[in-house]
């Protein structure tokens, strides 16, 4: 599939000094038809020193620091970024950051339950409420619905589909890693539900089984191959997408 | 619908100083085939008269404090319902207790978030683990799937249903409480894929739109109305239902 991410002007990622998120801000920067302003927002961006040469090497690519579970720095990371897009708005945010505690029904512990859910699924509402004046300034100045205008992406999992965990695909535990990913999915649905009518496009994307350091080295797919496809799912978002479940190929997975 | 719980020789609900849970205490203690031990727990159950006579008017109704959120209350209660039931275990575990904070996108808060699901999510997960030794000890007595062997019913919502959230059914808002049922219906699903093979049926129960302190008084169901049907579907359950989601007339849900 194709990218063509040239007519969102800007794309803002959550948790973006490895893994996934770096690979999106790595495949954006380089592409020839991208976004003229790529923010990457990491915990402690200045330990990634990937990023760091991302941002020499490539115009346009800003480094932000968030930690999207503090309200102080949410709040910060709002007006830097204000003051990056300006008037124009903020077309495009990626959820992206996202914890995972191994916890078995034998292993669970209130505090990995808590943790995850504050990390994976509180986390990526109050990092939309926070710019949704950004993503409202954007939205006013288009119509239709897409990555043109204005759209929020939420990094879910297949783990988070209850229908799915059943049989064989039951067979990865984990309560806090899926809950989180499920009470994701329904932020989604009420931000789907609530953003629509502002010309704000939300869906959950699965990444499928990557490569990474979550996924481990038996994965389906290396980070390349899920981030060029995951980007050429959200190049082709339209208003028949928003409030859906996708995966990397852009097919629509059960809740 | 006829409720014949007397199979199901003792039941655990939560919750049940008021509402939901202090109806089905009610029904099953004036029933004529009924659970010989009926354990009604509360956070603060000497506030609630209404718990207290019943179980000064009908045999076998034992009161055990219990706040769902305590690590401490939880195993407390665990010691005292061991001694209650004994060797035969516990065979129906009904998690009842639940919050609900109103928030919609521009009042929900952090606090509000993390609290409800901490109620309504984490806590029938580690009441449940908890109970695991006395449903195990119900479950190694009996053969099939039922409330005759061991049982956990999780009170949650088409509220929590992701699926139903769009159009007209998204009318009600609330973020918490919508994203701690769709994660408690998660709980479900893991934990019936976890117990299913020591004969412990695992589901998620949709109680309708009751007339209670929480639903309100333009609900469409009476307390009296929801819980008779309830019981009803709960007395029928069989290995078909297991790591369901239905509603009180006993249909299916989407996730």
């Amino acid at each position: 599939m194709s990218v063509s991410f040239g007519k969102c002007k800007s794309v803002l990622i959550t948790g973006s000094s490895r893994g996934l998120g770096l690979q999106m801000v790595k495949n954006l920067a380089k592409s020839s038809d991208r976004p003229a302003t790529i923010i990457a927002t990491a915990r402690n961006p200045t330990a990634s020193m990937d990023l760091q040469e991302l941002s020499k090497t490539y115009p346009g690519v800003h480094i932000v620091p968030l930690d999207v579970v503090s309200e102080h720095s949410v709040s910060s990371a709002m007006e830097e970024v204000r003051s990056i897009v300006g008037s124009e708005g903020l077309n495009c945010l990626i959820n992206n950051a996202a914890i995972n505690i191994s916890t078995d029904i034998n292993t669970v512990s209130v505090d990995a339950m808590m943790k995850t859910f504050q990390s994976n699924t509180v986390a990526p509402l109050f990092v939309t409420k926070a710019f949704l004046p950004l993503l409202q300034a954007a939205a006013a100045q288009s119509s239709g619905m897409g990555i043109h205008r204005a759209a929020v992406i939420n990094m879910s999992s297949i783990l988070g589909s209850i229908q799915s965990n059943w049989g064989d695909s039951a067979t990865f535990k984990s309560y806090a890693y899926r809950t989180s990913k499920a009470a994701l999915n329904m932020v989604t649905r009420c931000l789907a539900a609530d953003l629509g009518s502002n010309g704000i496009l939300c869906i959950s994307l699965h990444p499928g089984w990557v490569k990474t350091d979550m996924g481990g080295p038996n994965a389906d797919l290396t980070v390349e191959e899920s981030v060029s496809n995951m980007l050429a799912v959200i190049t082709n978002l339209t208003d028949k997408d928003h409030g859906g479940f996708k995966d990397y190929s852009g097919k629509d997975l059960p809740w």
